[in-house]
């Protein structure tokens, strides 16, 4: 991985000098996949593009191939993808909204599962959708119902019957995530609080929704990280598959 | 005020050297009443308790009686009450709950003005008569609504007529603060936000409640600090005389 | 509830000008109980004590028994329950680790459910029992393995298997909050991250544990806000009441 | 809104799976507009464009144009003006300035109505100005007076008697804010205070001044999140509309 | 210094196995004084107090009677004072408002400098008088002006022509610091701010103060730490010296 | 200032209805200048360019250029000094490092007035240099020493003698800013901290910096916002022309 | 240990329901010590005792006198130490200072292994002490070098042969944390920065002291939590028997 | 260094006015190395690129060569490190991942000491390398495990006999920085460990998993600053050097 770049490195390896000490030949490049998740903890193993150089992520996809395995990606920006060869890029279905992509040698035919989606606000869509997206790799059909925020209560009470029908309910929210509280207030489903980064002043980043979600009013509201929308749906999956193996 | 101790003070008054300049012959202690506030912005001189000296209320109640001045006091515990002489304490009226005290030589009757009080729970009841007594005290006749916080939505429903006849609702939550966003949502009346330091965990201190009602979805949204009913209650009074000059 | 004061107070009846305006006729104090709310949204009204009077929640435990119904009391510390009367004190089950009570009259016989405690350290004890009596007061019965944190990891792995057979695993953590991951990364089961205000420096207040079980790299970890013990227990309670209805 | 990338997208349309559930046919989109806002509350909807993908907002407009609306779009960078498409553009009339934009198929002449506008700084001008774009957007003309901050105190004086005469000032500063407790200090209106993020260092973000409008020692002041000049112009139409309906 | 307490002190003297290294013969309890730090950097020792047991101040005392040095303590509470054996006591002269005490084997008389004390509350006024008292120790005689912050602006501006003529301006204020900017934007002097302590939800702890002085638009503002009255004390203290030796 | 986009603007001049109400002729676009802050408060007049537009910043130039004035120009980026004008930007004295312009129409001859700075490191430079031109375009010449941060102790003492005959000393460092409190410790000069942004991690944006210079050992430590090297200045000449008037 | 108060407690054994389900049958109160540690990892187990009951702390002593077994106490109040039974109290070496307390049954004789501790100012002793007492717990006698902080530097500088000479130098230093970047800029041997919650105002609770620590402009400073003397002394430890296993 | 720009350059040379006072001749610039860190404390002086212009860097560079001395180069971007000109990157190794490049006129071969590193996930890779390189540009050559955080503990497990038997373990994680507690509860090895900013939500910038160490339940872990790779490689060889001189 290191550039040997100029003269001094033929005579100076000092990368080389300490290799690196993978768990197995193909993970020389620091890259060790957990293929067995999904039989240990219920979800399968997914890749959190953010952070990761389009180097890693296409290696990670070339050893998804390799194994002949699907895969899950996440926050792959638009741009990220773009850099990706068009051999990597054609294997993966790519969501740009979301940015999500599956690389899917044979997924299961999703089922729709009592779990349902609500997205407070247009902004709120991307996570939402991501939730969405890694629930269907896992095989789970989820509605989503998006913009009932409760600047305009209306919208929300109008598919509450829906909603209250769900037995787990992944509310996204941004801003002030008063949605969360609401929600809660009037389901018997889990609600499983999505804050997101969407807003600004003291918004910015989430933190506003997310303090919301945790010092809800309303009994029994659980949260996950900023736009986790992947974590939610991994809580969801897991939920359903040790009460409802089945599914 | 420095007290003199031991025999050292006599030879080094050290205090004494630069004595304290005052505005008036009665402020030698440092205090300076602005009597004409109420003529000058619509409200009338208040006295913050925390962070002052036992002593130094005792004075200023001391000033307003010699001036024949009636005065609100706010934050005040039923601790530092209890330490005021008798003298002092027998003028005013104390209420313990919202650490309110007024001393009064001729206030007007409160009449009703189109202002009204929504607390999200009980616990922010404290802080919602704190707002009640500085609008008697200006002679405005707010109701109080109490615990309606929306993890039981129905609550603030059942009162949504009434609430929405009044022309500012002054709306007092803590913990997550959703409550701001569902009154705004639903009223034409100006939500005048008070978030409370009720709560604990991400919700201690207040700031949680106070991002909420600045990040509110639902537009035309203002805030005052935290557990600062007082200062609702001032934003109040300020447009009732703007707007209605004989209230 | 304002204490009239002085002479000045059959004059000046400041709070009892705007009169509060209670749903109900034994809410004159301001309380509005929510007592259909197990039936909306699957767990029982129950009352956060830190942040109320005495007088308040003596008055909610006097409407409770009036009404024939059961409660649960939460952060009631020992301080504050001795300060009750002996006449509330003795209907009350009270826990003083945990900072519970129980009104009782007629809990169901609490059976088990496949939800299970796992605590960090022995601190974290009284946050694991306040979920404990949670579940316990609606009829879920759990066990609770403590002081089994990272630091000594053979502890955790000494209960893997008891542990990883629960479909609901409630992992109860302060300090850095490692067992949150380490958890999740073992067991197929739901974990509920309940992170605690346990430790010192930047520990304080727990926000450390907090961010460290919504940042966890394990997929599917959701949490509740620190030291809320209950909120953990009303969530799997909600899910087992939707999935297992029987329960 | 999913893009179907590769040869994986015929076979397994995951996305398509759980098909969005929106509210009325042409919200197919994710967006459900709230277009009795403002009869219900007392302000319309309005559109904040940032967080929204450049086709969202597009679709928004033709929405708007479709139903023969009008709309005020808020946050909407030059550079994402410029991204919209010419039929859509041609339709707005848009301030780089201020980021507003207006789709207007029959706005009211705007009248004087009481309320008016001082920015501390040159650069909080954007913020000023989209407080009287949203202003004259329902109706309102607030006259603007611009860079008289408490540096130069004289400039905030010279203006005091018109300024004194409005009922509602609202009042937009970055860094320290201290123009907030100034003008409070000696104006009988309302003083709705817009922090800005304007500055560095500290200021950076805005906090220290929305902090400053909190904390303010002139009572009464009451404020909107930062960079909020649109909240503060719709609490003060509310206020007009509530106490000068003819307005 | 550890105390020795049961019977397996003797066996095993833990701490006396690693005594203290000091440096010199008198601080073998951990205690270096700075004798010569008044010629070197041009301010005298001092003690803060503040987490020192009662012990080590009392023998710091002790120390500096036996060397015939005056001494200067600060933060010292009158809980803490009164810990003090009355031998040490009596030395003292004390200053409940202000914390502060002076040891004093001959204290130069002091005389007026151009330096003067500002506070913006009578809240503040402690912490005034620590600069104060501060300044007199070191030979300097400051008036303090008292209660003139901006929610009155007239009671600065009554003694505006006073302020303008001092060369350093100490400036005292709590809450939202407005006086900071309003006072620099008016006099030639230098304005050295001490933000206080005074106020609560956003002001809590002072950061709202401190964050208003460094962000202060009138130029030239410069500030010490929440409530160091002390420090503004000593950077007066050392203008003077280096620019006007004779003082 | 509003531009005026599509068929609408004719018809509906939104912002035209409601127009600035400036302070004088020149100041239609929003700026008042303090032409006469030099008297009043001992610095001239500058401009801060962060946040203002290149149209806001051309504009202030120009009236400074009308009115025969020079002006200081701080943080303007070299993107943003390219973008003006070629004939704004000729008669701007340019220096890309500290981002700041002179316009001078006749600056004064600066000359040795005892104040002197210190960088910590390379990268603090341009914030000192800031410092030094300020000071420079008041007509005080300073020298400045870089580099010498307590990584390398020898760097600072090397230098001790000449630092220590300054009056002022203007210590710039970013980091954890230790170098303040040696500064302060062995200097008789006020020294005053400019901290700065350098540095990554808790580093990030200057606040540890900052707080080192807050919470100086060292007494007598005064402080200026991150990255100001101009408020530094500001204060030195603040006092050179109250103490020594002919500087 | 739930305390069964009242009628309803032998009706509802709530808490009884669900037992503890302990490792061992000594570990029924939640306590699982981890007496293999020291061979684990190289350092014994300790107890801290802040968030831990009385009885738990008493518990856990009676655990390690039954097995034989030393034990270091740490953050455990003179207060609470008061608390505990007379018999247990004679059984350990309590210091209040360090609020540390050793159960011995056959301590090491500590030698000298080249380790030392710096402590900038007196109020860090107690911090310093505690990480004296835990070396010499683990046989490790180091001195200690107090109130040696950069507010006079010749304090540290007199000591510097000495402090050189050691292998690891522990520097204990609280408000501004300058000493670290002093002394890791002057020795060879490793500097472990313990940062102390001395101070006030920006330095309240240790986090600037932290922050200086790991922003430090001196290469090679690693860092412990705050105020966490004895997490100093077990890396110190570590290493002694990592790389001199003899000591 | 000031750009000299326009025609009142030659008129008034603000900057040359007060030229810089460099320590040596070839420090014109600003920068003055420490070319004796190296014996003086035990690690060679390098360079933190960031906040450094490209100018000062490729001076700096220059400086070395000039001096026949080798360097350290760190946080260097791939985009900066291409504007350097050609005769200077051809004497840099430069590693785009981990932001590092060496010039090298005669490093050592370096050897094997006990020392390791180990990184969570593969995005911690970049400042793995970082410390790997570091330790290599001092003659230590250590092995890199990779991609082994607890969301997989068995990854971890595989190769604890191999991690077991370093003397000093660097453990580079981000998120929240779980493995570090894992691993210190594992090995008898001194555990640094390295947070990075790896991670979105609350784990953005490091914080969480920077808390995660300083707050571990396992003792004696220490810590840098968040992505210093850097500075766990210097603790490391300062340790390595002082233990082991020969090494």
């Amino acid at each position: 991985m290191p550039v040997q770049d100029g003269p001094f490195s033929a005579l100076h390896p000092i990368a080389a000098a300490a290799p690196f000490c993978g768990a197995d030949p193909v993970s020389d490049e620091g890259i060790v996949l957990d293929w067995n998740r999904e039989t240990r903890v219920g979800v399968a193993e997914a890749v959190l593009c953010a952070g990761k150089t389009t180097e890693q992520i296409a290696r990670i996809v070339v050893l998804a191939v390799t194994r002949n395995r699907s895969l899950l990606l996440t926050k792959l920006d638009a741009g990220r993808f773009a850099e990706l060869e068009p051999t990597v890029r054609e294997r993966l279905n790519f969501d740009p909204l979301s940015r999500t992509a599956v690389l899917d040698n044979g997924l299961p035919i999703s089922v729709p599962a009592g779990v349902g989606i609500v997205c407070a606000g247009t902004s709120d869509l991307a996570v939402g959708v991501e939730a969405q997206r890694a629930l269907a790799f896992h095989g789970v059909q989820a509605p989503l119902i998006a913009d009932v925020g409760v600047a305009g209560l209306w919208r929300f009470l109008d598919h509450l019957e829906q909603i209250a029908a769900w037995r787990i309910v992944i509310v996204v929210a941004g801003m002030e995530g008063a949605l969360f509280s609401v929600a809660a207030g009037q389901v018997r489903g889990l609600v499983i609080a999505v804050p997101t980064s969407v807003g600004y002043g003291v918004a910015t980043g989430g933190a506003t929704a997310l303090h919301s979600a945790l010092a809800s009013c309303a009994p029994g509201v659980v949260t996950v990280n900023i736009d986790n929308g992947f974590g939610a749906a991994c809580a969801a999956i897991k939920l359903l598959r040790m009460f409802a193996p089945s599914q």
